[in-house]
């Protein structure tokens, strides 16, 4: 794989990662011990799951209507992730885990990412058993967290319903006290849950021993109906099969029943399904409706779901960012050595002359180029936001407030812009390959399938546009843009300083001074209608300033190495991150404008058409 | 369907196709002749073609070894297809056509494209029977293409080769001529070709009595060496089963053996093939070699096959228009149907009020808006070009001149224009549907996998930029750029004296006076590296200011019937036009000032990047 160097030069050379080790967290650990995760995972993925990312996109999942039937594969890649320890990384030692960083977890698990998307690595578990260790009871995390550390349990995330995807606050599933001793369970407050949840993933499967499902749902208040809105929300543990309080399987099947598996464009390898929770297929005790187990108080559980979103979110970009890069060394490797056509100029069309490769074409260069720009330009932004999640939780007081700050404005883009553009990246790897590229004999037209879905989960484009520009960039009086702002006007500043990288920050700074002057100017009326019609062309316009300002930084790590005549890589590789960066502000940049045009003149045409005139 | 409006409007308000009747060819055809050729196609279209659309991408073509087979479906869509006499539509009633204009062919067809582009028409078979009314001897006419039209037999265009892709001037498919007696057969001098052909369309199947084979090869020269470059190619008829003077089969079949078929991301209702040519799977009299009967002159091959380019790259321009069309119904039906949050704004977001349709969302409608925008002005685009073959065809000789060279100019637009944007639609259409656009319970995926092949046939994005800067607007001392900006500037002045337009008229003038320097300031050097690095983000600057131009005279024409208080279409339905013109000033123009930049400077990034460095 050629993304190590790259992921090495990121991480070392920009991010100074290295230098985690210096906090008592992180104390046993160094380059060393980062790069041996580095080079297990990589193992890993090239042994277990990039072999197979083809296998599980053609045998989908299959329900029997007992069973789940995945591919062998699936099976041996996860056993072989979770053996690895991957999925309790981040965790103290004393829950088995590693006290790895979250930007070394983070950046180990963009191999699998790579290798096959859908396979899954341990987002969801992972992702699940961290909320029960925040929000969850002693025994909730020994039960439950431990089992899903350990790969024995997997976990799922239950939010969307059929009629409310998006719109949380119209949940209603219902979860009512079981029995008169229901405070008294010692795995939670018992209750029984009923109703329907929509796209959950790896919902139903026979990977793990257990499911350990967290379901969002309502409790009746003392009338029996649901509180309206978000407000009534309480989060529940759902095992598939009931546990005791040493986390034993009972024997007892819940009363959680799949009701169908969604068939999808891509993302083939994982299961996404319609569960229905209570509906008496399997009764408990003679009853229908699905033991759960309260976690934290009652009515608080969208604020335990949302404790996870950053991270879900930055998840989703990483997943993005790698399928682009998937692509984009696809297509380079295509394009060293497809023989076809001449170059151009006096005497290059001489057909009697051997054709070139079409890497040596100006147009072929460019989409390599555009795709090398997206997804290292993704990358960057990925690992510097999981540098901001250590940063939260063991930085200096102000620095850490500084970074969970920064992480809520900069999360929107860390989730929508690799999905957006790293799809474009596998457009291109699409078009690079020319006839072939649109065969299924050749991997492309999967990336391109699969990333498809990363503008829609975990909050839509259009979601992550009314997040940025309704509540992130006003919080706190604003003060998350003005900390973004300082940091690339530090960027800028120091640019400023060299021959080579001045121009670029001028264009960034003009850039910048035009993203805050459209962001006021969306506000200037107060009215929420105009400022907020053009949110995505904002989240749109706003990604591309940011991805500049990242590609900024990078390029002055890149000139600092160069100086420095840094033997640790090479001319070429250093010169090629020089070239990605100048791709961005020549050619990507100046869209910026266009998107922010509509935003300062809070431009109605779309939000007023009338429906009828479609 | 809600297309026809909006083609009446087009094809009548807009560009008074009416009024071809008034020239001698269509003295028999009246607006009620054309209506009549819609009514049924749309009819065929919705019975025959639009059900099946789903069934014909899951249930891909067959081969067992010796037959392909197709869905039932096909069979009997292509049945009705070609019982409707739409193969011949254009041609001369002494060849049993109707004589209608290319226009209304055009249109007519459009309606298949979007209820199953896959399933097909007749496209393939249409230009090759076309191809050899141009070409062909009498004989040829009367037995090949004459059979084509009544589909009898259908037609396919054999270019590519495995390693000449876009290249061909690499084809190395050789003909040699087939016995001393080989100029006096009455089907065309005799040939045996050997070679392979990579992806043929409708390169095997059991559709009809015949398959055509249009084959381009190389006659060996006195030394027995290919001559290189396009020079030496010639032009054969290879049928895939042999034909006597009569068209009648002989129960010989020709040595065109199929060796397999393309697994595509989608269009998998049409087979597409590597054929091998001369084998010696099938010997004719006991010997390897496909028979070929040689069209036009030797050596002309290429010039008889691009004859058919113009209208081969707008049917492609069409059928990624009508794909978009097809995603953008679909999503603004589930649009006005789904529930789902509540409108931002004081008090919008109480959850005890029902929840809205999403298409009272702000980013919902700029989605549609977008999709809508798109299409129109795509559909616009090919039906103004369909209508400049006509007056090629039957106009006064400066007229027909001026068409053709517009034409010229115009044709890398019309196929890369709509291969972009309309796909670009389709994954907005996705979107609108959120995860159950990502389902195949829905059919916008398919139609977004379908779109992606439009990039990449009939010359690919990099070509068409190539054709575009390299040598239409170029040729004949750069004329069609200056016919074109006459027409633009024609549409600005009339804007001018309006009040509602005036604005958009200022804008496609600055944005025509920018191509205009920019291609001046592509080839001031007169270096053909420098000048066609930026070929593509040319192509797509040139494209948006196309479009640009045909919405602000799209609305000039709405702004007339709007006058005018024609009863034929309501307010809203004008309105709608107006609107999404406006969206296309507003968004889309905007974003032309970002690829014309890299144009101008002859920006050399991606053409100087060295190969190691990627």
């Amino acid at each position: 794989m050629q993304l190590r160097p790259t992921l090495d030069f990121l991480l070392y050379d920009w991010l100074g990662a290295e230098s985690l080790n210096q906090r008592p967290r992180f104390a046993d650990h160094s380059r060393e011990t980062f790069d041996a995760v580095f080079d297990i995972c990589e193992k890993i993925a090239r042994e277990k799951y990039a072999p197979f990312n083809r296998l599980v996109d053609t045998q989908e999942p299959h329900f029997d209507g007992e069973k789940v039937t995945l591919p062998q594969a699936t099976h041996d890649a996860q056993k072989a992730y979770a053996a690895s320890g991957m999925l309790s990384a981040a965790q103290d030692y004393e829950m088995g885990g590693m006290q790895l960083p979250y930007t070394v977890e983070a950046s180990a698990n963009a191999f699998f990412a790579m290798a096959s998307v859908s396979i899954g690595s341990g987002m969801l578990t992972t992702g699940n058993a961290n909320l029960l260790m925040v929000h969850g009871s002693e025994t909730q995390k020994e039960v439950f967290a431990k089992n899903e550390f350990s790969g024995r349990f997997s976990g799922t995330m239950c939010l969307s319903e059929p009629q409310a995807g998006s719109s949380l606050s119209d949940v209603i599933t219902r979860a009512v006290p079981d029995g008169d001793d229901f405070e008294s369970d010692l795995l939670g407050a018992r209750y029984r849950l009923s109703g329907n949840k929509m796209w959950i993933s790896s919902g139903e499967h026979e990977l793990t021993e257990n499911i350990i499902h967290l379901v969002l749902a309502k409790i009746p208040g003392p009338d029996g109906k649901l509180i309206a809105g978000t407000r009534g929300i309480s989060l529940f543990i759902v095992p598939k099969k009931l546990v005791d309080i040493e986390g034993k399987l009972t024997g007892v099947r819940n009363d959680v029943a799949l009701a169908g598996l969604n068939h999808k464009l891509g993302w083939r390898g994982t299961t996404n399904t319609l569960l229905n929770f209570g509906e008496g297929k399997y009764p408990v005790d003679g009853k229908a409706g699905a033991i759960g187990y309260l976690v934290g108080q009652p009515h608080q559980g969208l604020r335990c779901m949302f404790h996870m979103m950053n991270e879900a979110r930055i998840g989703v970009g990483m997943a993005a960012t790698m399928l682009g890069m998937a692509g984009y060394y696809a297509s380079l490797d295509y394009a060293k050595n497809r023989p076809q056509g001449r170059l151009m100029g006096v005497g290059g069309k001489d057909a009697s002359r051997p054709q070139v490769r079409i890497i040596e074409h100006a147009d072929v260069k460019r989409m390599l180029l555009a795709q090398k720009s997206y997804c290292e330009g993704a990358l960057a932004l990925e690992l510097y936001c999981a540098k901001l999640v250590d940063e939260q939780h063991t930085g200096q007081a102000k620095a850490a407030d500084d970074a969970r700050l920064l992480l809520e404005v900069l999360t929107p883009i860390a989730k929508s812009w690799p999905s957006e553009w790293c799809l474009e990246a596998n457009s291109l790897a699409i078009q690079v390959h020319g006839g072939y590229g649109y065969t299924r004999d050749f991997p492309v037209e999967q990336y391109w399938r699969d990333n498809r879905l990363n503008m829609i989960h975990e909050g839509t484009h259009g979601i992550q546009g009314l997040d940025l520009l309704g509540r992130k960039v006003l919080m706190e009086e604003g003060r998350g843009l003005l900390l973004l702002a300082d940091r690339m006007q530090a960027t800028v500043l120091r640019a400023a300083q060299t021959a080579e990288l001045a121009q670029h920050g001028e264009q960034l700074a003009k850039a910048l001074a035009h993203l805050q002057s459209a962001t006021q100017a969306a506000w200037s009326t107060g009215e929420t209608g105009p400022a907020l019609a053009n949110a995505v062309p904002y989240l749109q316009g706003f990604g591309h300033t940011v991805l500049a300002w990242i590609w900024l930084d990078v390029a002055l790590a890149t000139k600092a190495a160069i100086d420095a005549k840094s033997a640790a890589h090479s001319g070429a590789f250093l010169t090629g991150k020089l070239g990605a960066a100048a791709y961005f502000y020549q050619y990507e940049l100046p869209k910026t404008a266009a998107w922010l045009r509509v935003v300062e003149t809070r431009e109605m045409t779309c939000a007023d058409f009338p429906e009828e005139s479609f």
